[in-house]
């Protein structure tokens, strides 16, 4: 009996490239929305007791760097994320040199997400148990959250945020 | 030659029924935002200009009540959607009404979403073209960031909003 395979095209509802640029295509957005913000602002500003968008963006950080996790279970502990506190980049430059090398790492460890490594189950960070195409789906969206909160704190400081639809 | 038909379990990096309750789980989570919202200020309360979260809330429902246009190409107008102005729901009990509503239509048109209509062009509300999951992408991480708006209002009016991780 012959063994045909489909290609990814044919048969799946969103391929992986697809995936792949949906995020990137956001991450892109929210790349505009860091540099749009007020530097005097970026790490003091705060509605309701949240935190300030300096905080919210080293948090979309630490998902996107976790990239060689979702592709290979090579997580960053909880506690290794608490430590690298008094490291961790402070100005918007800094933060935005590092999401550049996020964007590269992701597109270069991309290719080992198959549909066998999305539908394993791993525990994201030594924590957080699930399939890593729901641990990847809920780093896009919790993104998709804080940078609409962003959206809010420019609103509130006279800023007119980047359009929402352009994701290129 | 013969050729096998590789189940979406086994060819998909996520699988439909999986993307379906990714949006669902979304969606059960928007509804607690919107039931968490003080009544007195659903219609009125506004950050930096910003539209109400009941203004907010309908523009989700139009997405997902946009399902008949991602299964068959069913789609509103643009004129039809402004003109419903006069007849859309008012309160958070006819909106949470609308929003189970939709719920149900999503569940029940959810297997005409096939990989070959996912990946078909069309052209959203008569007017926003695309491939079909591109669009479908739009609807949910549309919902993910106006409801991060939502958590904003929330905590500038004291409200505690429902944990953003809880998907059930």
């Amino acid at each position: 009996m012959e063994t045909l395979q489909l290609t990814e095209t044919t048969s799946a509802h969103i391929t992986p490239d697809q995936l792949l640029q949906y995020w990137q295509g956001n991450r892109r957005l929210t790349r505009r929305v860091i540099a749009a913000f007020p530097d005097e602002h970026f790490a003091t500003f705060s509605i309701g007791g949240m935190r300030s968008f300096a905080d919210i963006t080293l948090e979309m950080l630490d998902m996107a760097e976790g990239m060689p996790g979702l592709a290979h279970g090579v997580w960053k502990t909880m506690e290794e994320l608490a430590h690298v506190g008094e490291e961790r980049p402070k100005t918007k430059a800094e933060i935005l040199q590092r999401w550049d090398a996020a964007t590269r790492q992701i597109d270069e460890l991309w290719p080992a997400l198959t549909p066998e490594r999305m539908q394993q189950v791993d525990k994201a960070f030594g924590m957080y148990e699930g399939p890593v195409y729901s641990t990847l789906l809920y780093f896009i969206d919790n993104e998709i959250h804080h940078r609409g909160q962003g959206y809010v704190y420019l609103r509130a400081l006279g800023v007119e945020p980047p359009p929402f639809w352009d994701r290129h």
